[in-house]
């Protein structure tokens, strides 16, 4: 833990973080800093995305369907754990490459204690010999230990030296959806009855929505440079492509690239108009940043129903799966998809992400 | 409640709004989310418009003069309970017209939740056949059911259909000022003595103002388009216009607006310069967004005091009438006022706002 | 306290300051506002800064070495003071001349409430006639009036009246460094041996620096205009110069000027590489504020580690002394240093602050 090489690392080089050469399959990495999450936290992230779900806007309207108080937003929890992450796996990255099997274990309150680590679960070389491919699986633990949050990430991450030989690859297998009984008994049973439809915004159950259902959620939210940059700072996520304009200036993008998160984010507030009563996200099937965004982007959003599932031994809600699409300075009317890769579209349309998730709705 | 037609409104063009068409005399509207207000809204509150009124920014002086805890800032309180009511009174306004009759009710806390509901009070088709002018009550209520604030305004909304027939015009009457009885009661019995005004900021009570007194506030704050954008999404006010760049490059200004609230609790922060004794906005007799603000502008502001009046059964505190102007890019040493209308000046020499309102202030 | 001449200059000139002519040596001076801290501060300050200290973002890790939650960052705490000095001390001040024998008197927990006020300890009118040093001691105040922050500040402030007599001069004798033994027993004692290293995001202990040892910190933070606003806001730090971006047009620099304390708390964060477990400022020897930072200004830092001293009867604990230097626009991989003033070197070679301080680190 704290060997003389450690030491001089964290003399020398402090914060310089991890190359391809430093990650070892099976390894354990348990990150850096312990987090409380307050009231002041859930305040910013409202101020930052404009939510609105009534579950965790109001104690007495999350107290009424059964829950101790406001749960946190599943977001927000997501981007604390993940910001933990990026000093040990991704500050040298080049490109985070996809999200998979990510599920939100139990309600976290405020008042509650985050921590993370993670497992490599893959190593692959890329063939210029430059980078390697690193595969990790990270938790958020509470403060009891007990996991809250489980995902698994893949990056691609820059060699310290080019020529060092290149590991036994190993590529794990990641499904391409959570499965409902994985997270079918994660969040408490809610008393449906008392969950008043007209106070959270919309008539729309569960079983309102059929797959193949598409719907426009109208707004639009521009970004500014300090509001990124607050928010990457409030989780604690030291990605330094969002924070430092001058080293910037001479990167790939000559400007201050905003954390993905930040527009997931920014996509699920806006699902408010249409999807008022997915209340939790139950897990996230899969992500990709299609395109980068920089502050002065406008943010716009749709979503595709995928699936419709009830959930095993449960009555009070069920299961939509959405694929919810964002894309920049583009109102999506007209639901824009990703351009297919072959045509080699560098703008994707306008498309910036793609997101297929598991969202909870009262039946 | 959940009658076929709602959600079909719902599925196929989520917050979309109403029109003219839609509002109906009398009818009420039960705007959601509800809201729990917590500490961290109040830090953004502070940390938006550096706002320093002695009794809301400490508990202990706070329960020095008699409440239980340094209660929320009235005008937080009003932004929220705003916010509730854009999605279903002016999401298609074309202009917000006027404030009336606004009183608070009482002292809210951090802890407490708001609802809103309107009533419509009147609807009358505006001559071109294409707009209305909307009136409703609203109220903002708090966990209980309870009201804690009232106030009326009035909006011109766009038409569906300019073809639709116009409804039998009704106009509400209403108050230019609010009688002090009407508010006398509202605010509990401080005590008065322990209320240390050198601890305030200001040697001045209720006594020391005469009407007629005009005041200087001095400073200027400059707003960022990051600030009046936070702002408006942590009240979860939906009005577009406020954050989508995008859409707002065709406007009629070509860019985002800052949301006229946001104006006035900058002018109210401001008032601290000669009536940081003046600790509580009892009512808002009336206000006009004279002149629209845009992000990069600078707000002065003056008050004159209109009228000086004690409160019925209370010598604890009494109240004032001011009317304070904020201008922007033009500070306010020679008091400013709104150019008078008729003679078409488009800038209405820097002036922007004009609020009539009543205070309190220890005697 | 209320006299009448208070009374007309609280009317006709709000807020207006002190000139050079109305300190008089030995006046205390008992500034407005309190101010209670809460969970929402603490979340702006992370939002704002990034900082990670684990005593300070967990309460859990507080409490798992002694101390009965997680404390408010030491920093935050001297801006709220400073803040609140302020509108007494520099209004009309035409440079912030430097700091000393500031030293942190225990930990300040959300809840706390602050007050602050200053001595008047010295006075010299500058050789131009026209502006004076004020030399003043300020304390922060808990809710029971004990004292737990104390520094000492001079600023160069203008004459109202440049004809108006110079007064006898007074110049205090200030230390050039605070002894360990002032602050020895400031901090309660830590339980080290529950202080979790790897947790805490560092192996590195106290007795693992020495003297000479200098670190780069790495990252760049940008700073936006809304951030440095929201900042000084949040402290209720009324400094023109930091909103007003109007005035400031005609001003010295053209545009708005970033509170030196916000460079403070950026550079501080920073230290995070290399000094994790630099948990607690107990002490600030002396700190200059080099050059002016504007938004768009990059932030980089580096630290010299002076003095590695233990403290007298405790074995829990260590202070270092370090010499944290900020630039902007410019890493600090090659250690810069404010060029020699004989130079006359405008851009002091992008260095924007020294700051020599004293921090604690487990043993």
């Amino acid at each position: 833990m704290s060997g003389s090489s450690d030491k001089a690392r964290a003399t020398s080089n402090p914060g310089a973080g991890r190359y391809f050469e430093d990650f070892k399959l099976g390894e354990v990495l348990h990150h850096p800093v312990p987090r409380t999450l307050t009231a002041g936290d859930v305040a910013l992230y409202t101020a930052l995305y404009g939510t609105r779900f009534a579950v965790q806007s109001s104690d007495p309207f999350a107290r009424a369907i059964g829950l101790k108080a406001a749960p946190v937003d599943d977001l927000l929890v997501f981007h604390i754990v993940f910001g933990k992450t990026v000093g040990d796996v991704s500050l040298n990255a080049v490109a985070n490459l996809g999200y998979a099997e990510c599920r939100f274990l139990r309600p976290v309150y405020v008042g509650e204690t985050l921590t993370a680590r993670s497992e490599v679960i893959g190593i692959k070389e890329t063939s210029s010999g430059k980078t390697g491919i690193v595969y990790v699986r990270s938790e958020g633990l509470d403060q009891d230990g007990a996991p809250v949050l489980t995902f698994a990430r893949w990056v691609m991450v820059n060699k310290r030296d080019s020529s060092a030989p290149a590991p036994e690859p190993v590529v794990p297998t990641l499904a391409e959806r959570v499965a409902p009984e994985a997270f079918a008994d994660a969040w408490p049973t809610i008393d449906c009855a008392a969950y008043d439809t007209a106070l959270a915004g919309s008539p729309l159950r569960w079983e309102d929505y059929e797959p193949g259902m598409r719907i426009d959620h109208m707004d639009g939210m521009t970004i500014a440079e300090a509001e990124h940059q607050m928010a990457t700072r409030l989780y604690q996520n030291t990605a330094r492509v969002h924070f430092d304009a001058h080293r910037q200036r001479a990167g790939r993008f000559g400007r201050r690239l905003v954390y993905g998160g930040h527009v997931i984010s920014l996509a699920r507030a806006l699902t408010f108009n249409g999807l008022a009563n997915a209340f939790h996200v139950a897990a996230i099937n899969g992500g990709r940043h299609v395109a980068p965004c920089f502050a002065g982007d406008t943010i716009y959003a749709w979503s595709e129903v995928l699936e419709r599932q009830p959930l095993i031994g449960r009555d009070d809600v069920g299961a939509l799966r959405l694929r919810t699409v964002a894309a920049k300075d583009r109102p999506c009317a007209d639901f824009p998809l990703r351009q297919a890769r072959e045509a080699d579209d560098k703008d994707a349309g306008g498309v910036v992400l793609e997101l297929d998730y598991w969202v909870l709705l009262p039946r």
